[in-house]
C-alpha cells in the first residue's frame, strides 16, 4: 500500500509499503477514506521530537471497516467508522474510568501512558495517512458512522480536533453563558471555539493573528482578537468592562510566538492567568513537552517560567492534557449529524496521497489559506 | 480592648487599642474565645508581606456574639460562632457562587478579590488576636457552634486551617479509595491528610521531615515520609510499586526548601508532579506569591521554573488558591460533634494573649513541638 | 397602588390596596414595567389552592429600584432589576448551599421552607401585579440589568419560566449531543426545549397537542410531537429508530390530560418512563401537589400511582421541584444580552393592569393564541 | 461439576451439570472459590420471578482463573478475581459511560439492558453457585484481587452487595458530613450504612427491625432504629431535632412490610420523602419490579402509588437501580486491603455447595442470625 513515510527532519516520502494487516483477535483493518495533517504532525516534521525513522504517519484516521479479527463482535466489516487518534485497550483502570488517552496498556515505553497512531513516543503503531490502518482492540476504539459519504470533512475531524478542542472547553469547565477566551485560532483553536459557542457559552474571544483563522472563528459565532494590533490581554479586558473571562483555553502549545515570530513558551500561561477570573478555570490542549530536541537544551523546554504566584492569588485551577476522544466524539458525530456542529468548515484543501509531501510544506510554512489539509487516499 | 499589633519586621507588640464596634447595619462584635497564630501569619511577621504597621493580626478566630446591628436577624447576641478567615459579602456573584475566597466587594484594592482579618493586602480589616471582633456580614458569614465550650480546641480550627486543608484535598479531587500525597506536615498538612482519611482515601502519605509532625500525622493514620532520609518521591513509588498516587496535596509554599534549609520554591510542584499519576490532580492550599519583599527581586517570586512539560504529558489537573471556608465549615464542624473529626489534636500550646509576642518568635523559629499555637484572651 | 388581588375562585379586582413599602433595612421596593400572568397562577384562580382572599397576585416581576433599605449596599435606585420569584434570605444553609427555592427562614408554616410574591402557601408575600413591589433581602435577591429598556419582554421571562424551564434541563442533566423529550409546550416547556437547545442537545422532542405552541417549539429548533395524533412514546421511538432519548423533562403537571381533555396525574411520568433510555435522567419542573382542594378527595391528589417497576428496572433518575432561579438567572441574562436567548418570543399578550382580569380569564380557557401574557402596569 | 439448580418455586437441588467452559476468545473460567446466597436469589426462590427451571444460580462470585481465551491480555490463569455480578460487553455506549448495569449487547431479550449469571431475565448465563464458572469479557469484568487466601470473606462481597450498598450512597449523593438514613439492615442495607460511614457521614441511621442486624449496623457506627418499637419517621425527627437528614438510602425494595409483615409496596418511599430534607436527594437499591408473579395481579406491582405530591413540594431527587459494579469495586477493594473497610463483618454461615438447599430455606425463612451465607464449593 501506498503510505506517507518519515525520514527525518523536514523529509518525508509517499512510498509502497507492505499492507496493514490483522495481527490479533481484537484488530481490524480500515481502508482510508480521508486522514488529515495535524499541526502536531509539523513538531515530528520539523525534527522537534524522537520520531523514529521510516514511521507511518498519520492520526486523524476515518474509513471503511475492511477485515475483523475473530474476537471483534461489535463492528462488523463495511462499516463507515472515525478512528481516535488515542489506542486504548478498553479494560484497564485508565481507559474504564473514562482516560484512553492514558491507556496503561498500549505504551511499550515505560513510564509513557497512552499511545497513538504514527506518533513520537506513543508506541510501535503505524499512521494512516496510507490506504490502510491497523486498528487494536477494534470494538472498543471505532467510532460507527452512518453510511456513505455525507459529512465526509466533518466527520474526519472526529478522530482529533474536534474532540480535543473540545476536551479544553470540558477542562476549562465552559458552561452555558460563561465567557471564554481561546488563544490559537489554528484548527484545533477554532475547535474550541466551536465547541464553546455550542456548550452555550455567551462570549468567546479567539486570540491569533492570522486574518484568515481570525475570519474562521468568526463564523464559529466567536469574537476575533488580533495580537499583531495590539495586547490581547488589554483588548479582552477592554471588552468585558475591566471584568476579564470565566474561562481560557491554551490551543497554542510551548511554540507559542510574539508578533515578531520569537519563541516564549510562557507567553499563553501568562495571558491566561491575565485575563481569566478570579476562581476561573483553565483548559490547556495545546502542547507542552517535556524535552525539546530543536532547542539548544531540550531539556529546558519543560521547565517554563510563568506567573504562578498570581494564578495562585487568583485562585485559579488548570486542567490539561491530549483528549480522551472517545469521551466526547459520539456526542459531537450527533451534533455533526443534525447540522449544528460543523467542524468541516476549516478544511483549506483536499488533495491525494501523492500530494501529500508538497502539503506538509506548505501547511508548515503556514502559507495564507493552509487551515487543513486533508489527505484522500482514493483519490 | 488588647490587641496583637504589628510594628515591623520581627516585630509585634500586645497593646490597648480601641474596642471593636459595630459599624454598620449588617455587623457583629465578637468576643474572642479562642484565635490561633497561623502559618501565613509568619509571612508578615518575617517581612515578605506589605503588611502595614499597627495592622491586629488574626485570622483564625472564635467567640461569642456581643453586639450585632440592625440588619442581623439569623445571628443573635450569646451565640457562639467560628469566623471563617475569608470576609464575605454573601451577595456578590463569587460568593454566591460559593468563592467566599475571591468577594467581590469587600477589598477595596483594585484587581483584589477577597478579604480576611488582619491580613495583608486583605482590606482594611482587624485581626481577632484581640479581645474583641468586629465582623461584617454576620449573617451570611459566622458559623453557629453548639452553646458551651466543648470541642473548643476542635472549632477553632473551623475558621481557617481544617477547611483549608480539606479544600486541598478537594482541589485535588479526593475521593473514597484513592492514594493521596500530602507535601507538608505543617498545621495546614496535617489537615489535608486528616481530611483525605475522612473522604475515604485509602492510603494518604503525608511528606516532611519533622519528626514531631510526622507522628501527629501518623496518629491521623497517615504513612509518614520522611524526606531528610531520602527522595519523597522514590519513597513513594517504592511504596506504591512504581506506580504513584491518584491525587497530590501541596500544603507547604513558596518558601519550600531542600532538606537543608535552602529554598527552592519548584520543588514541591516537580515533585507532585513525578508522585502523582497520569490524568491524576493536585491541590495546591501552600501558599504562593506574585511578589516577595523578602527576597533580592520581589517580583521574581511568583514566576516558578517548574516541570510544566511533564505536567501536561501526564494530563494533570490543579487547583489552587485560598479556601472558601463558608462551603465545609458546617460539615466539619458536624463531623467534630461526631466524634469523627479531631482537628484539635494537634494543638501544641496555649497561651494568653500576653504572651503572643513570645509565642509568635518561638513558632517561627520552628522551635521542636511548636505545631500550633492557640490565644485564649480570657487567660 | 393598583394591584391583582384574589377574590376566590376564578374571582379576580384591580383595586387601589396601600402602596408597597420598605419595612426593614434589607428590604427594597421596585416600580413593576412588567409582571406576567404565570400558569400557576391559574392553579390558584382555579380554585385549586389555599391561597388566602386579598392576596395581590404575582411573582414573575421585574421594574426598577424605587427605594432602599439602609442595609442594600449594593442594589442602588434606578437600577433596572429582575426579581427572582423565590424568596431567599441569602445566609441560610439552603440558600447558601444554592437552593434559594426552599431558604429555611423566609416561610412561617412549620415546615415549608421556601416562599415566593402572591403565592398559596408560600407566605405572606403581596405579588407584582401591581405598581410597586416590596422585595426582601433586596441586595440578595435582585439580579441587575442592562439600563433603558431594550430585550424587556426577553427580561421578564427570568423572574420564573426562563429559569424554571432551564431547571428542568439541569435536573435531567442535559448536556452537549444529547437527545431530549420534552413533555408540555407550555410555556415552561417552551423555555426547557430553548434551554435544552442552549445547552447543546442534538434533538428536542416537544409534546404538546396545541398547534401555536408546537409552532414555537419548532422556532426554538424543537422537533413538535403532536400527542393529538397518535401516542408521542410510539412517535418518538419510531423517531429514534427505537432508541428512546437520554434525557426527558416534564413540563406538565399534575393535571395532565389526556386528548379528551381527562385528567391523569401519571400519564406523563408514565410515558418518561417509557420513552427515557437505561441510565437516562428525567427533570421534573411541571408542578404536582401534596393536596388539591378542587378534587374530591384532596388528599388523594399526590399519591400517583405510577410505573415506579420500570423506573427502577430502567435505573433511571429523577430530580424534581421549584427551580432555584438565582442560580440560573446571571447566565441566563447575559445569553439574552448576546442574543443567544430569546424567551421573550413566546410573548403573546401585552396589556395594562386594567385588563388583567379579562386576561387571567383567556388565559385559564387556553383560548388559542393565548400563550404568555405580560401585564405593563404604566400602560 | 456439581452446582446449585433452580427446580422450581421453593425447590433447588445440588447437581451434577456439564462443566464451564471458554466458549469464545474473550471468555474465562474461573474456579470458584466464594460464592454467596443473595437476598434476590430469593426472589426467584420464593417464585416470584420468571425464572426458568434448570438455572444454575449464583451471581456473587469469586476465584480463581482457571482458563482464558485467546483474546484475553490483561487477566492470567491463576490470577484471584472478584465477578462482578453484572455481565457487560465493555464496549457499547452504556458500558463505556460507565453502567455495565444496563449493557446494551448481552441481554437477547428485547429491549432489557443488562446481564447477570444465574438470574432471572437477565440473560442465558449460568450462575457461579457451583464449581466453575463461565465468564464472558474478561478482561474488562474481572476485578484482580491480590493472590491467597487473605480478606477472602470480605472480598467476596466485592461482587454485588458491597457496591451495590455503595451505589445507594452514590445515588443519594452521600458527602462528608452529611446525615444519612437507610432502610433496611439486610446485607445491602449494612453495606450502605458502612459505606455512608466510609464516605465521610456525619450519622448514619438504619431502619429495621431485626435485632441481629441492628446490631451489625452499630458495628458499622450507625445508629440503629427500631421499627417495631415505633414510627422509625418520628425516631428520626426526633433524633435530628425536626430537621430529617440530607441524604436517604433504600434497602428494601417492593417486599417492604410493617411491623405485623403485611407488605406494603409503598410504606419505605413515603418514609424517606418524609424524613429527607428539601432539596435532598434518595438513592434506590432495594429491587422493585415491573410485574410480580407472586401476587394476585402480577402487573399491579409496579404502580405504586406513593407520596410523589410531597416528593415534588421537597424538591427532591431520586436515583435507582441495580449498581454498575465496576465502577466501584477497585476502590472499595483498594479499602478493604488497608482495613478500612470490612464489609466480611456480616458474613454469619460458611458452608459447602452440598447444603446449599438447607441453606436456602432457612436464609428465606430468615431464621435469626441468617445474615449473609458463603458457599464454598471446595470444602
Amino acid at each position: 500500500m501506498k503510505a506517507v513515510v518519515y525520514q527525518g527532519p523536514r523529509s518525508l516520502a509517499v512510498e509502497e509499503v507492505p499492507d496493514a494487516k490483522v495481527q490479533g483477535p481484537l484488530d481490524a483493518v480500515i481502508r482510508i477514506t480521508t486522514t488529515n495533517i495535524c499541526g502536531s504532525d509539523l513538531h515530528m516534521y520539523e525534527g522537534r521530537t524522537a520520531v523514529e525513522e521510516g514511521k507511518v504517519l498519520g492520526h486523524e484516521n476515518m474509513g471503511v471497516v475492511e477485515e475483523v479479527g475473530p474476537g471483534v463482535t461489535r463492528i462488523r466489516v463495511g462499516d463507515r467508522v472515525s478512528v481516535p487518534f488515542n489506542i486504548a485497550c478498553g479494560t484497564c483502570r485508565n481507559c474504564t474510568g473514562g482516560w484512553t488517552s492514558f491507556c496503561l496498556r498500549v505504551n511499550p515505553i515505560d513510564g509513557m501512558d497512552g499511545a497513538a497512531y504514527g506518533y513520537a513516543n506513543m508506541g510501535p503503531y503505524d499512521g494512516g495517512q496510507a490506504e490502510l490502518l491497523r486498528v487494536p482492540y477494534a470494538d472498543f476504539n471505532l467510532l460507527e458512522l452512518p453510511p456513505g459519504t455525507e459529512h465526509e470533512n466533518d466527520f474526519t475531524m472526529l478522530s482529533d480536533i474536534f474532540p480535543t478542542g473540545y476536551h479544553g472547553t470540558e477542562l476549562a469547565e465552559v458552561g452555558p453563558g460563561d465567557s471564554v477566551a481561546v488563544f490559537g485560532a489554528g484548527p484545533v483553536g477554532l475547535m474550541a471555539a466551536h465547541s464553546a459557542v455550542l456548550r452555550g457559552a455567551s462570549r468567546v474571544f479567539v486570540v491569533d493573528k492570522e486574518a484568515d483563522r481570525l475570519a474562521l472563528a468568526e463564523r464559529y459565532d466567536a469574537i476575533a482578537v488580533d495580537f499583531s494590533r495590539g495586547d490581547p490581554v488589554e483588548q479582552i479586558m477592554e471588552a468585558t468592562d475591566g471584568v476579564g473571562v470565566d474561562r481560557g483555553v491554551e490551543c497554542v502549545g510551548w511554540q507559542a510566538h510574539d508578533p515578531s515570530g520569537q519563541e516564549h513558551p510562557e507567553l499563553v500561561l501568562d495571558n491566561l492567568v491575565k485575563v481569566v477570573r478570579t476562581a476561573g478555570s483553565i483548559g490547556v490542549v495545546g502542547v507542552y513537552v517535556p524535552e525539546d530536541p530543536g532547542v539548544d537544551d531540550p531539556s529546558s523546554a519543560g521547565r517554563i517560567g510563568w506567573d504562578y504566584g498570581t494564578f495562585f492569588t487568583k485562585g485559579q485551577r488548570m486542567g490539561t492534557g491530549q483528549a480522551p476522544v472517545k469521551r466526547y466524539n459520539r456526542q459531537l458525530r450527533d451534533l455533526i449529524i443534525t447540522g449544528q456542529a460543523k467542524p468541516g468548515l476549516i478544511t483549506s484543501h483536499e488533495v491525494g496521497l501523492d500530494q501529500a509531501v508538497d502539503a506538509y510544506d506548505r501547511f508548515d510554512k503556514r502559507e495564507e489559506g493552509w487551515t487543513k489539509v486533508l489527505l484522500k487516499p482514493d483519490s
